[in-house]
């Protein structure tokens, strides 16, 4: 195995655990905030990881395009440009360049896509993308996959997902091991039970340093989201860890984690960060909104994040009226700091089995206060 | 008194001071970045203290009619609802009031304008002015006055500057004396040397905790601005801080320490480091330039901030590019470094008697390499 990843304890299905990169180690549960393009939005690296976060995503499709992953290369890998010296995980650029560029070709060699900043043709292959987190220097490198547009007919599901296990098997071949960096391969199949159990022994089959589960969260809902993560979880090597992609809104994260998931990210803390949207202990807050004018309440009294030690919910919405890019910057902070602290919160509950009672505790705390609903977008 | 002013040492015309006021102290020569809103744009306060900043200022008018004085005041008063804890100088109201609302309406009472953000109907008198300067826990008070346009004809400029000096005498009427807390009047004149004596000597007969010099900067150049301070020198008390307001470039800075002037605000390190724009001892750097995208060097290789500690060209440039808020956030934070630095060298070189060594070193250098000319809006 090129990244190592011990389990140290079980709370039912639910795993605590450590994964070990050549950028350092990663406990687990964990959550990653997104850096797109090279960046954590609004955040300096240095704050991101006084949130507690020990490993970011960034994006090869984005990163492909602008600034060039040979150009990231050349500027000593994308560690050293972004200034994050933890690990990174970059994912593939499959699931970018089916939801977000305009006009692409498939093919089973792979995708021929235009970009979305200049209209230039661009190719995306497993062996390119693999290539190109390698130039980036990603810690963790995810198979390239096609992911499954929602909802779908079966026959077309399996079609692409095993387009996708094709394309998996070509990921392993041109992937280069060496110590603390691992891929990961993806299990696909939608909602369908046997597709996903097909997928999952694909994976297997091939070998991956982890499992990473994808086509989820993008409109199934959360009811049939946990039944493919339950019937996945004896499908899966119990050693490795878990990976589900772009989930999710915090009851996720929690309903996921109890069912063996030890990995996770998600634009949504930082996106709705940059709304106006926090995410606290007893729900949302819309700080937009005029009711907290006059509030000298933090968003949150028992968070420990900048935003809440020393601002009021008055003068965060006065940022936001003013449209200052302070406002933007403390919601970021204070929800990433949220999303470690609901981490950690589970590794603790995990680690003393207690994993029950603080489930229970989460879900009473986060229904009683949640009066400004959030707006879920997990595009 | 209500504020101390200490003179520790000369260098010709200019001087090494330290201000005392009730937030803390303040080294002079100094520069106060603008927090208009009640934030230093794109910088938490923490970070606008790291770069050597110890005095802020923030603006009347956008704070009148958004939050609202008296909202802040409820708040618990500016330093805490923006979190600032050192000192905070307000301006008055005046300069914004001519240059930004769209219809006002002078009198000699004062003025009544529309809000830039709903069009509602405010007055601003000195009365108001020094009272909500007073409700924001202002620990340096501007005299309201009105801010001449240039170029303007003289009897204009000696109408407009007589009822600024009837301003400042009702100022000086309404305000509270406290301790720590100081009263600043503001010269004004135009261009004119005997207004701008008549100036002076109307104020030092009313008399203040500092003088200002307003209305410079407008668009008459740097010879005529060194002119009207050289004038001024020993027409104001020499035991008391001098402010030039709204400057500026920094050789515009170094020139106004040469003829003894204390305190600066100004817009354009903020503005600029928002628009791409650094500040460098070897001339200024558009970082927008496409010829930083293979550069690995610092934008300034000399200085300590974290943009040139941790972050090539390249990757600011990329920021840039992306349209990242980081690129803003540290770009700004350089600009603010560099402006601190400036100081700090100033007052070194005041103190060691070297300024005139230190001012040809610094002409030097910056003429020596400024290929990127900085489009200056004092706007």
């Amino acid at each position: 195995m090129t990244i190592a990843f011990e389990i140290s304890g079980y709370d039912g299905a639910a795993r605590l655990g450590r994964l070990a990169t050549a950028h350092g180690s990663v406990d687990t549960p964990a959550f990653m905030p997104v850096g797109t393009a090279g960046t954590v939005k609004a955040m300096l690296p240095d704050n991101v990881a006084a949130t507690g976060a020990q490993v970011v995503l960034a994006n090869t499709y984005h990163l492909m395009l602008r600034p060039g992953a040979e150009r990231v290369q050349r500027l000593g890998g994308l560690h050293r440009f972004m200034n994050w010296p933890g690990p990174i995980l970059t994912d593939s650029g499959g699931y970018q360049v089916m939801s977000l560029a305009g006009l692409r070709k498939m093919s089973e060699q792979g995708v021929t896509f235009q970009s979305h900043i200049d209209g230039s043709s661009w190719d995306l292959t497993p062996e390119r993308s693999i290539a190109i987190q390698h130039a980036l220097g990603a810690d963790i490198t995810m198979a390239f996959d096609e992911c499954t547009s929602y909802p779908v007919e079966k026959d077309e599901a399996a079609a692409s997902m095993r387009l996708s296990m094709r394309w998996a098997a070509r990921s392993k071949t041109a992937f280069v091991p060496r110590p603390g960096h691992g891929l990961f391969g993806i299990v696909q199949g939608g909602v369908f039970p046997d597709l996903r159990a097909e997928s999952a022994a694909a994976l297997r089959e091939i070998g991956f340093d982890g499992y990473a589960v994808g086509g989820l969260a993008v409109g199934e809902g959360q009811a049939p989201m946990f039944d493919v993560l339950e019937a996945l979880g004896p499908l899966l090597p119990a050693d490795r860890p878990r990976y589900l992609m772009g989930v999710g809104k915090p009851a996720d994260i929690v309903g996921a984690v109890l069912r063996g998931i030890d990995m996770f990210d998600c634009v949504l803390p930082t996106r709705s960060g940059r709304t106006g949207q926090a995410f606290t202990r007893r729900g949302t807050v819309n700080i937009r909104n005029a009711r907290h004018q006059d509030d000298p309440r933090p968003l949150d009294e028992t968070c420990a994040c900048p935003a809440c030690r020393s601002y009021s919910r008055a003068y965060l919405h006065h940022l936001w009226r003013a449209k200052e890019m302070l406002g933007r910057m403390l919601l970021t902070w204070h929800n990433l700091a949220y999303y470690q602290d609901l981490m950690r919160g589970l590794r603790q509950a995990i680690g003393g089995g207690a994993l029950d009672s603080w489930r229970a505790a989460f879900a009473a705390a986060e229904s009683e206060g949640n009066i400004e609903p959030l707006s879920v977008d997990h595009s």
